[in-house]
């Protein structure tokens, strides 16, 4: 039997007492864990330690490099093109991957992303593609290879052997209440974004009501630590920081936000999903050696619409396929004439999990033409009567806890009203 | 399925937010973590929170309840005698029990001690005690009753049935860092205390280097948390604060401490430890109805030790049977002339469970025979040469270890340096 160099005990208490981890505890803290040394009520109590006391910017790039190191770490040497990526913090309404990844590779880089599929409110871009007749979402290595050398972008499920600890360390701070955390958070994200062996990356951090952090100071210090450590870690990495507090778009679900992102490649769609995929593809370009991209052309002209097809196509997906379409509407109208100027992310977001749009557990299936489309958005004027928005779903036994999320959560005042938005879309740049 | 009333997620996010857990919560939360709902890894965030964050007084007191509540409840009402006992949340040297409640049931009330075992540096009552021959830790109800009615004082290992949660909770908190917590520490020991049925109840809370809490403010917090949770269970209950910077007595191990308690109960022994077992005893009998029983004399007069020889006898016990004497000693001399200036309690602990008097692990056995004998104490003029303490065990090869635990833990001062003891043995009174 192997010598533990450490007892989990002491490290815990040394997090507890507001101590700093070295490098080495570190390292033997996540290899113990990944191997079943340390138990998992011993980590939620150092989880919950490092959450309330938080960690030094050494402890969390060990913890980064400690998750990656737990498991297999890609390579893309052989490849032709440049690789840059792309994640977000995770938002309602954010459909932006869909546009952005073929739009990004039409200018001939590659564009590996590994993704994954929504829990709780948050929808996710797997759920969302997989509402496309024959898309999948597995590909074999040679496959997701040879896809980013043609098409260069490839939209996939992560294997299991990247950063397995962070998988299992997610898993545990989901049931223990412990992943709003800086630290926890930055380095579960950087561990996997690290492992998938991308160049550079391009981080959408989310603040506001439908975000994980709402404070925009919190989600700033969030990006300015993913930042770092993805410096640090030799992948070029800058951020955008953006607003979540009212949904991205007028779709919220899976099939109808591949309709509003077919709308944003063939040059239309909502301004502020336009904004968005164009801020950060410049990101992304720029990162890849292209600062001057005209991104805006390769929109208007069919470029990324073409490699969007291809990427469908190459996946088993039928990109002119009919998209599936809900049994059931419910369409809620304004009870009187004014503006809107209130429409809150985080209960809409509900409200289309509670259609079916998303699941409460990891093994539950989504419903993919369920979900909410907004008609209005805040500052529009509407007429009394004008629908304000339709849920869709397959259950309409749904419909009223659905309804029971969005009560309060949208307002039509009147002209010279505030509009809460919490101001710009996008809020700051880091990097 | 039952369904459940609250989601674990939700109670560990308020008090991980610093919020109050309410009543019906707290209850919730004990029981479902009794009967498995909740699961070990969810408690034990929630338990680092509670370390983190604190309880207030009536989080505490329901927490108490809701533990007492797991388990069923002793009750004294057929007993001629009225009940008091006595609790220390332990110290090295700490054999008070041993002479303490013969001395008290000697005055015809019932003492029943429901005693632990020990584990790391701190010694366990039954554990001492059975180092005498033939002397048994377990008793039937039946017994248990008689001898309570007959004697007066039974030293007994407390069933499973009481307090279940806290042994759960115990276990938990014993290997995730989360034992020196005083809304813990208070529940754990008072939902025992409460669940045995006692009358009444003297708490001795240590502060110190040998004890949980070393800083004496905070084990002034635990006394008055732990006297006003009894009180307000119907328990009438008082505390002494007393000083464990210092090992108690000269015996630290099993068969040496009971040597020691003999010592005492033949109307001798240690100043610091007649002292102490004076002022215990005269608030246990106070809170039983006899403020002014003349304790000192029953030591003096042998009625103490007849009732020590029956209180032995009625669990087995040969109370005129040799005590075990170590194979291997080994004796560390004073390297120059001067004054005992300082004598930590905790690395000399540790010593003595080094050399076999405590366990390491529940399953482990002690030797009873183990332990360290102190020649001289702090205050004390040595001589170079004079021996300063002997060490005992049966296994020569832990020698080394435990001589490591002591170095740097006692000092030849000269005359006239300040003596490190930490204050009087008796700091305060809370009741």
């Amino acid at each position: 039997m192997a010598i533990e160099p450490f007892d989990v005990v002491d490290l815990i208490r040394i997090k507890r007492d507001r101590g700093v981890l070295n490098t080495a505890q570190i390292r033997w803290m996540i290899d113990a864990y990944t191997r079943g040394y340390i138990a998992d009520e011993q980590m939620s109590a150092m989880t919950m330690a490092i959450f309330l006391n938080g960690m030094e910017r050494t402890e969390i790039r060990d913890l980064t490099l400690a998750m990656i190191d737990s498991g297999e770490r890609l390579k893309f040497d052989g490849l032709s093109k440049r690789t840059t990526d792309k994640h977000s913090t995770g938002g309602v309404g954010d459909k932006i991957t869909l546009p952005l990844a073929p739009l990004v590779a039409s200018f001939g880089v590659a564009v590996p992303q590994l993704s994954g599929r929504g829990l709780g409110h948050t929808g996710g871009t797997l759920d969302k593609l997989e509402s496309i007749p024959g898309w999948r979402a597995s590909l074999t290595n040679e496959d997701f290879y040879s896809q980013l050398e043609d098409v260069g972008a490839v939209v996939c499920a992560a294997g299991s052997g990247l950063a397995p600890a962070d998988g299992k360390l997610y898993s545990l701070r989901d049931i223990t209440g412990t992943v709003e955390s800086i630290p926890l958070i930055a380095s579960s994200i950087m561990s996997k974004k690290i492992a998938e062996g991308t160049a550079a990356l391009v981080l959408d951090v989310k603040f506001g009501s439908g975000a994980f952090l709402q404070d925009p100071a919190r989600g700033l210090e969030l990006a300015e630590t993913m930042v770092q450590l993805g410096t640090d870690a030799g992948v070029a990495t800058t951020a955008l920081l953006t607003n979540m507090n009212v949904p991205l778009g007028y779709a919220i679900g899976n099939a109808n936000e591949v309709r509003e992102s077919l709308e944003v490649l063939a040059g239309g769609g909502p301004s502020d999903i336009v904004e968005l995929t164009l801020a950060l593809a410049r990101e992304m370009l720029a990162l890849a050696g292209q600062p001057d991209a005209d991104v805006e052309s390769a929109l208007q002209d069919g470029r990324a619409m073409d490699t969007w097809r291809r990427m469908i196509s190459a996946q088993g997906g039928d990109p002119d396929a009919t998209l599936p379409v809900a049994r059931e509407t419910l369409v809620v109208r304004a009870t009187h004439s004014g503006v809107l100027v209130e429409q809150q992310a985080l209960p809409f977001g509900v409200a289309a999990w509670r259609l079916g749009a998303g699941r409460a557990r990891k093994q539950d299936p989504v419903h993919h033409a369920a979900g909410i489309d907004l008609h209005a958005k805040p500052g529009d004027a509407v007429t009394a009567g004008q629908p304000l928005f339709t849920m869709s779903t397959d259950e309409p036994e749904r419909f009223e806890r659905a309804l029971q999320a969005v009560v309060g959560a949208y307002r039509i005042g009147n002209v010279g009203d505030e509009v809460l938005t919490g101001g710009p879309l996008i809020a700051g740049r880091i990097g």
